[in-house]
């Protein structure tokens, strides 16, 4: 097991402050958090083979859009380390049916596809297969380290909105454990606290995986910041009781329309917040955004309905009964205030305002 | 164990069909589905202590309005037979003591009250012990009784309502686990389904207790009606996909001014309903409605924060984690499209419309 202050790579220690580190590269193996062993135990797991890193994209070891982008980025590296290839072409051949498999583990986070394609296109400016190799893990880790440092510049734009005394919710978990440390969503409220204002966060469980109770407060309790827990059938009662100054949720992707797809739940989220005139905001780094598909384009993921059925092991409905369990729902732009990236805010109308967007 | 065929009392068979009788009185005990076992084990247990019946509602072994309202009035038949009283006015005193732990136990449904003093009254009315006795033993008979037949009186109103092919949504359950059998929102399925409709149900888990997963969902099964599961974070997004024609639920207190407090989750539903323009009605007997009190007056019951710390005996939270859990919601009139009782349907504007409803 190694701890919190882990490197990331290259022996330059990376600076964390006391936040968990979700996903590393050390010494030719991938670290990750077992987030499903949480918050019951901080166990880290290592792979060194990239069909055990697309099983743990699967199996929910690690989630969250951006962690799952670099957690794919470091299983490409593995396996140009596992290929025997003797050219390159056998070598980006062998990349293939790793970027082939890695990529179809979730079909819903844009950031996924982002750092696959990236590291792909690095891999094919490499000479040598020992190039490429090293090419594409020195890419990839400055992935995982511009995601750190992409959050701090977006927590701060974030941090801006906030007054002194707020209380945001927040639905699933788009905090350190959904990046590779510090978080979106969670990052804002981080550098909120940072430049001396008190916020506190009322977290929802977030049906089915439990995110908000499992990671969102684990996570938050961890940095000793105040959260409060709430079934997600709670939302309306506590924005009705005026309890809530702002929503700030993270993204799978985000559309040049605006409309942002995001853990199931996240709409009803924004209904009720829009009611109740509770700015909503979405906290998402540029490589969230997909400026190129249109809603249609998308495909919702449908989980494995155990995760409705069963509690852990434990089956808690009758036999038989049938489930539909989306991972994903969309909210539309008119209920968005703002999306906080990490080279600004950016204010309705989205798709009008996307140009001002720097390098867009 | 005693079957569904079991008799309400009096040694009369009730009609039941093949449904299920949530509770019953049976030579001298009250017989009650233990709720917390379901859909495990369908486990009838039988108390000859009104301590134990305030218990049972209490740790949820009968929920639902109409149900614990049933449950208290035989709670205090028990207090009468329990009782040593020589006189009418010691039996009282007893039966007094008997109603403040029973009425104690949840504040929100008004049925529970409405129960209690009813057979309060009843008592009163008797001049020696033992008539005192039968009086509410006959008197508690008949609100059980009639509590079936409001629900079928009430079900066929709503079945009219109701086209061929519908998919209705319901939340938490107001079936025939809810009240002593045939269940008001999902009496309303059952008396279509018996007018030869087809309807489907998509029911919610509602969490925290997930009433939806294990109740609904039983229920429904055992009559062979189609139903399907959703997480609560799912509302939002089978109502974009068009997949719901119509919501359903049951009430704990209907106000005058058509306020309806029910099971948390239910007023965010209601403001899904609204947006997608999808009717959303609510199914509650007269027995329901409190046509005395004012928003304010009514206290939100807060419960055990283990409902959200753990599940089962399970905890799935970071220790020292805050929560708050409310048990109810206020879903306000103008997202109703009409509440169906057993005198008709009642529709807005509702402070106007009661004086329609007869005997009102």
């Amino acid at each position: 097991m190694i701890g919190p202050y882990q490197l990331l790579g290259h022996n330059k220690k990376y600076v964390m402050d006391n936040s968990l580190l979700t996903v590393s590269w050390e010494d030719g193996k991938v670290v990750m958090i077992d987030q499903t062993k949480l918050p019951k135990k901080l166990e880290y797991v290592k792979y060194t083979k990239y069909q055990d890193i697309a099983k743990a994209i699967k199996r929910l070891i690690i989630r969250g859009a951006p962690a799952i982008g670099v957690a794919a980025a470091f299983g490409l590296c593995l396996a140009s380390f596992q290929s025997k290839a003797g050219s390159t072409a056998e070598l980006l051949s062998d990349m293939e049916i790793a970027y082939t498999l890695l990529r179809g583990t979730r079909p819903t986070a844009v950031n996924l596809v982002w750092a696959l394609d990236l590291v792909m296109k690095k891999a094919r400016e490499g000479n040598s297969v020992n190039q490429i190799r090293k090419g594409i893990l020195d890419y990839s880790l400055k992935i995982a380290q511009d995601d750190v440092s992409t959050n701090k510049k977006l927590g701060k734009y974030g941090a801006e909105l906030i007054n002194d005394g707020e209380v945001v919710l927040t639905h699933c978990n788009a905090g350190s454990l959904a990046t590779v440390a510090y978080g979106t969503a969670l990052g804002v409220i981080r550098a909120a606290r940072k430049s001396g204002k008190e916020v506190r966060v009322i977290a929802t469980e977030t049906r089915p995986v439990m995110q908000g109770s499992r990671l969102t407060a684990f996570e938050l309790k961890h940095d000793g910041i105040d959260v409060c827990l709430i079934p997600d059938t709670a939302v309306g009662y506590v924005m009705s009781q005026k309890m809530i100054s702002r929503v700030i949720v993270g993204a799978d992707r985000v559309l040049r329309t605006g409309h942002v797809f995001n853990k199931i739940g996240t709409y009803q989220v924004a209904v009720m917040a829009n009611r109740h005139m509770i700015p909503f905001y979405v906290a998402a780094p540029m490589s969230t955004f997909d400026l190129e598909s249109d809603i249609g384009d998308i495909v919702i993921e449908q989980r494995d309905a155990r995760e409705i059925l069963q509690v852990g092991n434990r089956v808690i409905t009758p036999k038989g009964v049938d489930v539909l369990n989306p991972a994903f729902d969309i909210t539309p732009p008119e209920l968005i205030a703002g999306i906080i990236t990490e080279e600004g805010i950016l204010q309705p109308p989205f798709k009008k305002n996307f140009k001002y967007i720097k390098g867009r």
